[in-house]
């Protein structure tokens, strides 16, 4: 993108993004009232989307891209595809087929290594199905919505902005639109992000948006909570909801995971598992959808001391960073040096430098275009109200930049929540540079007028005594100073008068040698699905000279199949060495393809190009002859090699776990120059 | 078992199910009403199970296990848990910690070797949510469920056979209880599996049952259907269920699956993940829960051609048969050759004994004891409606017998179903042996008169003509030739009078080369949850005169981590070294722990007997001097060797991925001698 005829049409879409990034500076340190920072935002990311789309625009590659092709071919070849479809299918659910679930699980193997075996990661399975008080500490219940409008005669939902979005693109398009209406209709759409529910109610009236289907009239938006709900057990009062995210699972699981590892920070917990968000209008494919398998990762560590022991090994990674301050200022991303940017403060610690690089190696490693990623930092007006600095790996493709992985400081808001919603302390322990004196108050009950005076109820109130923070002592101890008397309330909802004669406060001292404090949470969280639709769009190829032979260039390494084999013809001479080959591959856990169908070789070829298959082995007659050998077909270059067939095995396994390069090959081995039929 | 005290024991009760057996054998023979079929079924029952609770009595090694023990050992390492503990937990849900996250992970790994690779299966990955009418279809809607009784102020749920059989027992043991009573209590109790709704109603009745936990009346018998509902989409219209078993979302892709096997039968598929069941009041651990793993397998095939390619292979493996015979003859189980029994028509057919053998060598492999493994065939009338054989591998543990891979032979009953309600055939074809002259009628419309009549309909009548069955067809005919009219019913419900002007029947006759058919489904469904809990059961143990010191002995293949590291003190020296092997083994791909805090070195040992650690690598003073060495120790026989630093992380490899054992490396390395230090 530093082409200057491209950068000469950028200039005045840059310079408008920052003309309104100095805005939005200037209104927060001036403290001007929310509500206008809020509209100088909305205005901001409008300006940043026109200059994205134009640089997009200029960007050929993606361009030319064909989805309808490549969407075809993964449906035909089963990849994935709608759920339940012989029932009429439910939008935003996929079955993965043989070769969509081969390479989501390569994926997810590949993910085990890089990051739980290297990094030495907690590995943990928790439950699906979470009852509300959970989702309630985490802020799910109240916050996890997106708005809707139903229609008033036969209950058809449409999520609102989709919704306005499109009205307004109709309404624009219309014939007897004035050039003022349309640029107004082009105003809302690219502001409708930032508006709220009020605003968008007033965008509903103000141009009498109808039901698109029907033509009736809508309701006022309501707020949809995304999570599906259900009981748990048969009483029908146990209410429960399937999890929107993994993570919950790890911070009410921290106590034993912290004693697992004995007590010391930092420590990291990974999990792989299903999550379920109840989309109003799912659409973009596998991008957004009601079931999803995410890759989480929660990294404890003490909130002053986020440097990370590793972090040399990759301090030189290059990065291209988006960071904030350039999408405030209209300028593009940058190529740093993941050290520098640690160094001077852009990305917030080593801990969440460290991930960003290794999220990036790994992203790479599977076939992930290094030109098609970036970092893009959140703006502190996006961020989620926990974090504390957030970066998302977003991947480009024909959808535009999508957000495949998160990489957020969630600081120590989580397990906080959690502590407060259970009164179970979720910290940590450290050793003080020297042991301190501390002072301590604390209520001491008098047992006996206790029982005397609240029988059974006694015990809820000493538990709930025992509860209080310092400063409710303090609290406790002012109000028995003045009117002698504290009102308590015990875990039942029940409160009861405690007098001086139940209850005192006691000062001292004691000496501590170690310091609680609730950890921070690094948290980089990947979209399985996300990530592996980015990488087919990455690998889709069709050949020179022939559209219709299309393929993928999936890396051998989360190919769904390694190998095929394909036995020149059917003679029946030829089956005893596919067959030996094909135990020897079993033998050597490469799983592979035996194609003995009819075809013609190169229609075989093709096919098995079609499913992503790296590596071909073809039986013919010199496979009879002694010394016998075979052909090793290279699928992205469509060259071959004559390999021994004693060999040829072993070859394919390094090839398929990187341990060697088709270019090796092809250097130790002779050439088979016989000319591929294309047909 | 084969013990002749034992058998004298045994012997009464044996004589008397086999007594029931030729009963109940009679009554069929006789064509008895089903009535008094199913009480002499039930009779049987009871009396196999008084035979079996007397055999496992017998038996010592059962009885001596300490479960307590284990699940202490089980909580406090972590391997899994209750979910939501902060919380207050949510029974029959468990999360998995790092080391059962793992033994699950590992299990399954070498289950998709076994099965997915070394058979060459389509793996899938199907949704979970799944809407209404995929399990009406499947019959889970109408037949999953439970009994319950609820108590009429509370609330509160009670499963109905634990409520009888918990208030039984209550009364039976009571003081004041005749013998009388105890022997209709303990008589009940036997035949409470063979009870329907009615019958149990009675029993509540007639001792007069309350709610254990506030004596509060309870409601009539309620049928509670197992399924978790939920909705899906926003607009509360589309009910949808969390899938009770993986297989129907592998069903409704059968075509898609049969096309990406080129038409060709027969094929397998096999699929791994989560299914739930709303389970009234789970009990017993991992073995009843809400939410579990399965691992299941849809083998296809000819109905007619159920052989199997590689039956040679397996033909000879002995596995422990309890058939439905012994089971109603009084006779143990007995171990025979499958190739026999398939031969003798004992299993049904080669492709279900080829499945048996393989999930006994898979079983086998992971650890369990051979001699607590049986496959045990379901008698007639326990089948579930759609079976026409069935064996279940059960494992012995303390819970008794447990059902923990169910291998059934499903016939073509779920293609049929979803078949029926969908009107998408779900067949496959086969080459005719000769080509076949058929007779074939069909409905023509006439489209102009329809389209006059019908106008927007007409479109809707002709696809409901277009699916006409055989049958219907000849009605219509009848019909048009009788009263000149026929009645029509329309996708959407309606229905429309069809007279002779706008339809008319053509006969022809065709030739045909193949034919079509439902394909059989032979069906093994793995419980990964009931495998592994089998399984830490029959690995634990505790050192031989230190009863605290417990440890499993999990084989290395499934064993969580694969070796420890441990240096011998905190001396700084041993750092470089533990480093440097950690980082060779996370090269070679294997999971490790260090140990580097300041126990003794036998304590660190226990620490990783007890999480199953199979080998320890300790770095002592010798490793300092060259030629560097360092100990190897095996967790069983806590045994160690003493190997070259270079050549430690080979030797674990090869150990690890049973390519050695523990004997061989005990012949190739100098023994270390050093006393392990108990604590």
């Amino acid at each position: 993108m530093s082409n200057p005829e491209i950068e000469a049409q950028l200039a005045p879409l840059r310079e408008r993004v920052q003309e309104q990034g100095n805005l939005v500076r200037d209104l927060k340190a001036k403290g001007a009232p929310e509500i206008d920072v809020k509209k100088a935002v909305a205005e901001l990311k409008a300006r940043k989307k026109l200059l994205e789309d134009k640089e997009l625009a200029l960007t050929p590659s993606v361009v030319s891209f064909d989805r309808a092709k490549m969407e075809d071919l993964l449906k035909r070849r089963f990849f994935y595809d709608q759920s339940f479809a012989i029932y009429g299918g439910i939008t935003g659910q996929y079955d993965f087929g043989p070769m969509g679930c081969a390479l989501k699980s390569n994926i997810l193997a590949l993910w085990r290594q890089y990051f739980a075996l290297e990094e030495q990661m907690l590995e943990v399975d928790c439950s699906i199905l979470t009852p509300e008080p959970v989702l309630k500490a985490s802020g799910h219940v109240e916050r996890f919505a997106d708005l809707m409008v139903k229609d008033v005669k036969t209950g058809e939902c449409f999520r609102l902005d989709h919704l306005i979005k499109q009205a307004l693109e109709k309404l624009s398009k219309a014939k007897d639109a004035t050039p003022a209406l349309q640029a107004e209709c082009e105003d809302i759409i690219i502001k409708l992000d930032g508006l709220n529910k009020q605003e968008l109610a007033g965008v509903l009236a103000k141009y009498n948006i109808k039901s698109p289907l029907t033509g009736n009239d809508l309701t006022e938006p309501i707020e949809f909570n995304l999570m599906f709900a259900t009981q748990i057990g048969p009483t029908g009062l146990v209410k429960g909801f399937l999890r929107p995210e993994t993570a919950q699972g790890i911070f009410v699981n921290f106590k034993r995971l912290l004693e697992f590892n004995q007590g010391k920070l930092p420590f990291a917990v990974a999990q792989i598992g299903n999550s379920f968000r109840n989309e109003i209008s799912p659409r973009s494919g596998l991008i957004r959808v009601r079931e999803f398998t995410m890759a989480e990762i929660e990294h404890f560590c003490d909130p002053v001391l986020k440097d990370h022991p590793k972090f040399g090994n990759i301090k030189s990674e290059k990065l291209t960073l988006y960071s904030a301050c350039n999408q405030m200022d209209g300028k593009s991303a940058a190529q740093v040096q993941i050290g520098e940017a640690v160094a001077s403060k852009l990305v917030a610690n080593e801990t969440l430098g460290y991930y960003m690089a290794r999220i990036q190696q790994f992203l790479l490693a599977i076939g992930i275009k290094p030109e098609c990623l970036r970092f893009r930092q959140h703006m502190s007006n996006e961020m989620a109200h926990y974090a504390c600095d957030c970066w998302d790996a977003e991947i480009l493709t024909s959808y535009g930049w999508v957000e495949c992985v998160g990489c957020a400081d969630r600081s120590a808001y989580d397990l906080g929540q959690h502590t407060a919603a259970t009164g179970v302390r979720l910290v940590a322990e450290k050793r003080l540079p020297a042991p301190k004196t501390v002072e301590v108050s604390e209520i001491v009950p008098n047992k006996q007028a206790l029982g005397k005076t609240f029988k059974k109820e006694a015990k809820n109130i000493t538990d709930a005594l025992a509860k209080l923070s310092l400063e409710e002592i303090t609290k406790v101890e002012e109000q028995l100073a003045g009117d002698g008397q504290y009102k308590l309330t015990t875990a039942d909802g029940q409160s009861h008068d405690l007098g001086k004669d139940t209850i005192s406060v006691k000062h001292s001292t004691k000496t501590v040698h170690v310091e609680e404090f609730i950890p921070s949470v690094v948290e980089p969280s990947f979209g399985i699905g996300r990530i592996m639709y980015s990488l087919l769009e990455h690998s889709f190829q069709c050949r020179d000279g022939d559209e219709q032979r299309c393929y993928f260039t999936l890396p051998p390494l989360v190919a769904p199949i390694k190998c095929s084999i394909l036995p020149l013809s059917n003679n029946t001479d030829f089956q005893p060495y596919t067959q030996k080959l094909s135990s020897a591959l079993t033998k050597a856990e490469l799983s592979h393809k035996v194609d003995d169908s009819s075809g013609s070789i190169g229609r075989r070829y093709a096919r098995t190009d079609e499913i992503a298959i790296p590596y071909g082995i073809t039986v013919d007659f010199d496979t009879l002859k002694e010394p016998h050998t075979v052909t090793l077909r290279d699928r992205n270059t469509m060259k071959q090699v004559r390999v021994g067939l004693e060999e040829v095995v072993g070859v394919v396994k390094d090839l398929s776990t990187a341990k060697t390069t088709w270019e090796n090959v092809t250097e130790q081995y002779p050439l088979f120059e016989q000319q591929e039929a294309s047909k």
